[in-house]
């Protein structure tokens, strides 16, 4: 359990934070002003395309890929601290980095899963950050956070695959370049539970495929991550294929796939809430009340101890998890995957209330980011499936030791 | 300490249920559409203006205002039931009846402080809710909770007064019927510390005033209650018989409308929590995870049974604090009052919190009116004051309690 | 839904705050004194017979049964505020005049379930003060929060009854003067699931009743309580007429008994939370750390303020119910007798924490009540059946509504 | 940042839980029978003396010590996870292996910096497990958090020191086998604040000291660590080769004293947490109610699950202190020091409270360890400096970062 960051590590965490103090964090209000400015509203802004680029050539490109031929080829453990980095900035260094979901989720599933075929076609230009791509999991009209519930219908059909049904919260859909959707849907409801569901690749130009609208996280549209689509797929042919692996293998994979996904949110809040704390401790040192700076109120200061106490706790238990999957693999790791999907989210929600609180109204504003943060670490206690049914599993195996 | 409802009470508790019944609840989704497809992006839904004249028709408008004459004479405990009843959509119901924030306020200053002049020029349009108003306090450059921060200028030069300085978190302020503020500023420098400050009316169209933009919360823009204006006083000139009361009274002023305003937001703070119980009920009824009901799992049950218990409880203190106001006077609930702001929002906001995540990603979003209100329950943590300043004054009063 | 006190309660606040001012804060530590030298572990300080004989002398007895004829007559919403002073020492007070459970519930039982020789016997000794009695339910060997579960057998045999089980937590069991248990036992385990327990009398000094040990509360024996006995009934023969009410009424008694004896225990809780926040005002006030007294710590603050409103909070609620209790019936009052149940200990244990807290470790130590008290407010959380019971049922209500 | 166990630690450990498994835990219920039958209240249960022999024997003994002549020589991160294991057993187990504070404390003192006569007189028989210590520094009349309080006097006269003032929660001072006081008093009121303080020797039977009486905890004598003693130092006379290290030096070496003592405390802890997050998974599954088992209720599998992601966070915590504690020096290590020491004991608290809920009434009495275990947890939120002390201290280096 041996969490020193090795030579590969430091060097890069080195190069990564001079990158983003030359480039990201300087294009933070040229992102917001453009922005400001944008008249399509799902656009990034254009300092974007400078930062990947940038990115690229300095070498600080698909470092979650732990497939070396394809990505960085980092562990889990080499590569949490540098997602913990890009948290600084949770809107521009992802995307940045080519590290930002459902990308990198979906590279993955390709990089494991797809035929070369799909590779050349899909994968290569998500790997080179030319097109996006978003995940059609989660229905409207099912509690999907029991995956048994999923309702839309792949049906083979001669050489095609005929998708049909209803999906949302599709994250990154609504991006102008978002080409492509991973699509889980039901190929055999008489199969075994957890053997019904295939994957299915679905370009997104295929005709039947229609995104209605964008799904709002309190108000924002998460445009940063291309939002949160609904889409209608009604009998959308794709050649037979476009199927990931294998028929049933649907549940499998969205397994394989969540377990990457939910630790680098993770790593990523850690990040996010490290910046909220310099956000409150800046804060509070600069404002008067009363006669006295905050930062001289006890209370301020209670948050404060409290903020640290709880991110280095959930830092090291990402940690773990890290080290645990990339020596345990996912599976070994499951329970503390589980917990840090738990832990974190409530941890970075609870630093950014105290930072809100401090920044007065300043802090619900458009002006700082942490309300908008806020609203994303909030959000992830329900994505990925909600906070009380990763209880109940992790306490069934708990329960299971001790019998 | 007797809260039953007195006969009027009762009967305009009918009234008011049978009109959200037949009204305003049938109006929810109409506005919802109408906003929709609305080009003026702080324009009010047209079905507003029914409600309203519906409303006026039948008699349940201006109920805010104790006073007999311009408003319906009810006690703060009469007014608390219907209130809260508003807050079962408090998107429409408070501006249908003519009781939303910050006209009130700004009404019942004008009621008690005004001169017969200030009263036909902008009480009467008020009352019949022709206009609407803003209140303006908060300055982006101090910790506004302490009101001797306030730098904002309003100097006397002949027979007008000059105001120079900027103002944000002006409520109302963005709606397009907005036709005046009342503003705070600072008339003698010199004076005691409470003295300092004056109100003054500044009607919008004035030379040097600019309404910047809308302050976001959590997302949104809050257009519902006209939004939250940052705007500058560049050299505004108004008629000296602008001001209200008297130089050095708008410190007075202020704690003479805060008392009601605290209370009203907390009375519809009951009211939709009532509400989200009520979504979170009929949420788990319906939706079924793992082969049952969500209404069947222990944690939700514990959810339900515990928001129950916490809205029992603030009601209560609610609708202590307005009998105390009613027999006691503002300054006699003094500490009831700090209660309620420090413990009301807490409550709707967890109750919220929990009915969101019953509705898994949907409660997040805008199919649900839960992220929303969550947002104006967080934000009502802070406004009139953050919790912690009235925590601070709460306990001095108790600790000289016992020396 | 009046809470006010009327002149009776007026009347009987002000002569028992004398009596306490006069006798029973004196007896403080005259009482410690004894108990500090007494050589029968389970006595009770000398003094408190004085105190009994003065409070009868003053008309402060027996203020909890509403029976006019035997007790004062009272209403629910009447005693309440009294048994709330009783708060302020709650290990003299209550059983000073004649209050205390269970004690109270057994006399409540038999004030409305016993024969004229059943209440002949002990209901007036008891009444008198002059013995002191213990209530059997719970087991060991099952979770007795489900009163199905109860295994103790009181079976028929000719004109007596024979008992044999295992009881526990028979609270005052421990006592000297304890002359009589009330035993909740199965008589028909083939009857309706709510109709196979019976209550019988069993004099504690019939032939095959074996008091084994008093149960600790965190270390505490609680003797001001009589404690709480483990207890084997072997083959205990009581006449017939010893049956309380009929065959299959047990349980029916046991809820009879159970609204009454909840709510005097939040009564007593609500004072016992008033006392802890006055003497952690004390405390504060005088000590000084680090240049100043605690009482100017924010953090401190902020503990007495949340205390202030917690606590007004769950009187409040306490008194509806009592007031439902009084109007509606003990079931037309389940739900707010639930509530008080859930909302009271949790709030009273939040207090007494920071009260103990403000006092370093002088707060858990034996100079205080503060720990003492803690452990009483933490064990109701179990005592009566555990909060999460009261949730689920609570819940399961609340659902019912919006079906 | 390696928290891996090494060869050492691994075979110690091995060792350390067969010696549980075969000595400790079989001897738990022993010693309780020994303790229920002991005349003498502070004597520590006869089985005691044999699972030391038995432990030093195995060479399971002074593994705290990082010294290699004198203990085992361990570093921090060697001995946490063998702390932890003690921590299943924490009232036979830690002095079984010599390891029990306070033991441990003085025996570090002196072996850092006691003169060769203060070692073979002292440390001699300590680390052979021959007598007992205990450390004098709290005060009841001051607030002894902060130290600059500290009103005893260590006054020379001529080659000897006298000692006057009051001691309590001396802790071990009220067992028959300790011998020696480590006291901390004022040998200069006008020197600078951190150089007043000295430490002196002082055998028990010295004339002019009287232990009072043993301070409570929730009710428990805390027997097992030789009580809490109130101690009383009069005209007490010690000659001057008994002052440790030099005048003035008191503060720094009560500083050095409290790292290694607070990382123990928490070592520990996380093995209570896991001890009773064992019995709590263990009651669960047996305990019916309602017609299922404990363990299939939603909320007492979140208890669960919550359980184990809080000891996972903070026993990482724990190690991550030791490791810095071993690289970076106590002072390197003071932020943690003061997080772990934040965290752990409310992380414990948490853990037990749920356990003693899902016990039932069980939970708060002698029949488990479980209360007994909560009542010291929540002591260690006081002891070595109450929480909030420490959340100022590590908030203000937090402040100076961003500065």
């Amino acid at each position: 359990m041996d969490f020193a960051h090795d030579a590969t590590t430091e060097e890069l965490r080195h190069r990564l934070l001079r990158f983003m103090a030359e480039f990201v964090h300087p294009a933070e209000p040229v992102a917001r002003a453009q922005l400001a400015t944008a008249t399509e509203p799902w656009a990034r802004p254009a300092v974007l395309a400078d930062l990947k680029a940038e990115a690229r050539r300095q070498g600080l490109w698909n470092l979650f890929l732990p497939d070396p031929e394809l990505g960085a080829g980092l562990t889990n453990l080499q590569y949490a601290p540098l997602a913990e980095i890009t948290g600084h900035s949770p809107h521009l260094a992802p995307e940045a980095l080519n590290c930002a979901a459902p990308d990198t989720g979906n590279m993955e599933v390709l990089a494991m899963f797809g035929t070369p075929a799909q590779r050349e076609r899909w994968l290569r230009p998500l790997l080179d950050g030319e097109i996006r791509s978003a995940f059609c999991m989660t229905e409207p009209d099912v509690a999907s956070s029991d995956a048994t519930n999923i309702a839309t219908r792949v049906e083979r059909d001669g050489d095609h695959y005929v998708v049909n049904g209803r999906k949302w919260w599709s994250s990154g859909a609504m991006s102008p370049d978002c080409r492509v959707f991973v699509v889980m849907g039901r190929t055999d409801p008489h199969a075994e539970r957890h053997r019904q569901q295939s994957m299915v690749i679905v370009p997104r130009d295929t005709p039947g495929v229609r995104v209605e609208r964008g799904m709002h996280v309190f108000g924002y549209t998460d445009a940063a991550h291309g939002g949160h689509a609904e889409i209608v797929f009604e009998d959308v042919r794709v050649p037979a294929d476009h199927l990931i692996a294998g028929e049933g293998e649907g549940f499998a994979i969205a397994q394989a796939r969540l377990g990457p996904g939910r630790i680098h949110h993770c790593m990523r809040l850690v990040g996010i809430a490290e910046r909220a704390l310099e956000l409150m401790c800046r804060r509070v040192a600069q404002r008067v009340a009363f006669g006295k700076p905050l930062a001289a109120q006890g209370v301020v200061r209670e948050w404060i101890a409290e903020s640290r106490v709880r991110i280095e706790q959930a830092r090291l238990l990402v940690l773990k998890t890290a080290w645990l999957m990339d020596t345990a693999g996912n599976r070994g790791a499951h329970t503390e995957i589980q917990a840090i999907k738990i832990a974190t989210p409530l941890m970075a929600e609870w630093v950014l209330d105290k930072a809100i609180q401090a920044h007065g109204a300043a802090g619900v504003s458009q002006d700082f980011p942490l309300a908008e943060l806020w609203a994303q670490a909030r959000t992830l206690r329900l994505a990925d499936g909600p906070d009380e049914v990763h209880r109940t599993s992790l306490a069934k195996r708990e329960l299971r030791r001790h019998q």
